[in-house]
């Protein structure tokens, strides 16, 4: 089990009263993450609204904040009993045998459209084995293709424009691999989250975006963006892709610093402390 | 109360066996639209799996299908018992107070980029007053500037395509409508179904895609395309848009013919006939 | 040298009177294609002028038409004297060392976006010998991944499209071409000519669209959908992309026949026939 | 007639030896633009190769640069005897009788896609007198909804996104005004220059885009972003869009600082200065 301590900080400049917040900052309640402690610190006095999205374990926050400085703190530790399995045991799961609400992750979605690109995903991975080293093939595909470098793409750069550019940010790398699983009918979710053990090489701690792949009966993370280590990633939220999940939803004119992020791993009740590792398991932390 | 009987025919030609099959042809499980009776038929013995989505109410059936000829028949009665208000007592929903499930309806999806049309969406449509009536007018900005036209538009046309292209089919009118309407943060979602009344003009009775924007405290039905009475569409499926709501997903190579649908109003159990009009009341089958 | 007899009918149907046509149906005239005689007929009585772009030979023909139906029939023989040379022995030519008047085909444009494709371009060819091999290997790499099948693109299907989705039509294969030569700084241009020696399986005799290329002193003939015999090609015209050379441009309303097309090889005034093969030489009709 | 005297330096920092560039800075010959005197200094002594397109009157240096700083200083003194004439005495020029070399224009070229916009420039401007007046309100028609504002777009950015998305740079306004313009017949093209009389509020002065539109017998300037005073442009180049004409286009990897551009109005060889100023005549430089 890894047990990892977190802290965001988050400072917007509002220019009018009544803006609207939609926050997605605390850690997921799945089956694998739990939440020991934690703690939201506003500096505005403002009633809060905290709901859990039934389907994914999402918790949002929703302030209407008054004009001027806005500042919130999320401090929070959290336990990660990750499910393993050897990769070779995880298969894929036919369309016939889906559950229902894993279904929707084979559609196509704003920034991933798979509909466009069953031909290619059909002539580069259609002929692999059908279980987690097919997805892991995806990804390394992904990974080759596509060179990591910021400031590169916008917020309405979607798969194809990755495909086609090749380069692009975590986001990017993301919702290529999504697109490309589901064009060969493997459902495939945008996960965002800390992550523990980024490269400081591409600059300071920042919210990190993910992939979920629904393999076997569970949906296993892959990092293809490949800059931190898979087993310290705290998850906040799942969706379709980046138009679902954003750290932050914002109804109203604001000037925002950079957020301000730290992770470590810290020893748990016994005194045990687990350094989060690359491993070469397929790993889980949701059913 | 409105009574419709529908029927539904498909038919396919199936490449190789074990072809899998998502129906979304059952009518939706709504408030307002109840299923008197209802049949399927089929010429092919086949396990079927029939689940509904909580979320929505779409019912959706699962086949894996023999090579060969599939013809399907689903035979239905149904009752609308409208929701009806009128327009200028229907207000918008401020953000700060969408219900949790109606929240993801404001953002972008797939064939609705309604991140790339805030300003365009704010300069038409910003200065209005917020309720039913600024709905309306965006579904009449969209009827004033796209023409009707078979066989103009692909699978892959999107909202963003029909504002600069001009011409499209009644899902091409629903995506750019719930696009804009998305972009002023109303939220606004994608529905099929059978619809009355189609203009013989337009062709055979085919399914038929329209828009439900939330407003008040519900979904109220808008019919962009224009080609038919609102009051008597019998709904089958909603989601964010296309991508989502589909009368039959296919996991394999099929021919099909054109589906054949007749739908009809007939009298109710008192003997009684309404036949579906054009009213100028905000309607409703859903909450 | 190879002598060519073909015919090219056109049939409208015009709405209203004073329809503008620019057509680009008269052969070229270039350095190794010949217009040994040539006659064109109408059934309508119009003023004709034709002109001839200095820059690329291609010949212009403007009619204003009457409403009603206009036939135009084009019977040409030509002659075609190719430059030929060993492929080993074509070399890319620098940057620097471009004509003035060529280097505007290095530049983007409607229909190949070579400026989004450098990064994979560089990827995949930039490591290659830089001559008349690697724009045979790009042709190849399009010919390996694109699948050809009519009716599955439109006017406005790009090579960023073609690229992405892997199926179309001839002219989607020659904007693929153009684009990634391009986007590694070798000219390429559209041209558009009459085959001889196309698949019948793939359809009647049609215009076709192929690929010319900058390489040592002139443009050298490449074929990427391979449906035909580039030894037979008459030449009609040149230019960016499909946006530049049309055979029919037209400001009007009409209906449109299926033009009519006929190719074949006859014997020379010395009585020689010469009929096109697939050569494994270097072809252009160009300097 | 104004005098001009401008001066434009650039400043690279280049990777590797052998680094090619074709730049566009030296001032385009036309029948109303003289140059008075010029000189270009290089801080690296390299071969120059200057070209003079025959068909535009751009001027395009050729040069191939050593590893290390390139600085280059171009100065020069200008004189505009524009042509000017009352808008209302401007005509359209029937597609029937537009002159070869100006027909290319009426086409979609990389970044203007007027292809795409036909219906709705047809819905917009279709219904307009045909003369200057029209291609005026197609200006103030994209000024109206297009804000300005620096680093929202991209090198890639073109007129079917401006039109979405509503804001953009000097060089989208032109693309954008271009293909409307085009998309109802006009012949546009695009013009790059040095622009007396910038907005300082939106920064130093720097490159500009606008638009030349063919009227009448020549060609006339439209300045769609409003930023500068169009009797004041020193024309450098033309061509169908950003694709054909940019200042520096660079074969190699460089680092480069922002441009300095000096520009003013200078007497004449009899004393008499003309500061050039907003004038409601149509205004040309070209034929």
């Amino acid at each position: 089990m890894v047990r990892l301590k977190l802290s965001i900080e988050l400072d917007y400049d509002i220019a009018q009263p009544g803006c609207d917040f939609i926050l997605n900052l605390h850690a997921a309640h799945t089956r694998h993450q739990t939440v020991v402690n934690e703690r939201l610190e506003l500096n505005q006095n403002l009633q809060q609204q905290l709901f859990v999205d039934p389907a994914t374990g999402n918790r949002y926050l929703r302030l209407t904040a008054w004009a001027g400085n806005l500042r919130l703190r999320y401090d929070a530790t959290l336990d990660l009993a990750h499910w393993m399995a050897p990769p070779e045991s995880v298969p894929e799961v036919p369309v016939a045998r889906l559950p229902p609400q894993v279904l929707g992750y084979i559609y196509p979605s704003r920034y991933c459209q798979s509909d466009r690109l069953h031909k290619l995903a059909m002539r580069e991975f259609g002929h692999l084995w059908q279980g987690y080293g097919r997805v892991k093939a995806i990804q390394e595909w992904v990974q080759a293709r596509v060179k990591f470098a910021q400031n590169t793409t916008t917020a309405s750069t979607s798969a194809v424009d990755t495909l086609i550019e090749q380069v692009g940010v975590c986001r990017d790398f993301a919702h290529l691999m999504i697109a490309l699983c589901r064009a060969v009918n493997i459902p495939a979710r945008f996960a965002t989250g800390i992550d523990y053990g980024a490269d400081p090489a591409l600059g300071p701690t920042d919210f990190h975006a993910y992939v979920e792949a629904y393999l076997g009966d569970r949906w296993y993370i892959f990092d293809p963006s490949g800059t931190a280590i898979p087993m310290g990633f705290v998850r906040l939220g799942t969706g379709r892709d980046a138009a679902d999940v954003s750290f932050a939803t914002i109804f109203g004119t604001v000037r925002s610093a950079a957020p301000k992020i730290a992770i470590e791993a810290i020893a748990d009740a016994r005194g045990v402390l687990v350094v989060p590792y690359h491993c070469n398991q397929a790993i889980s932390t949701d059913a």
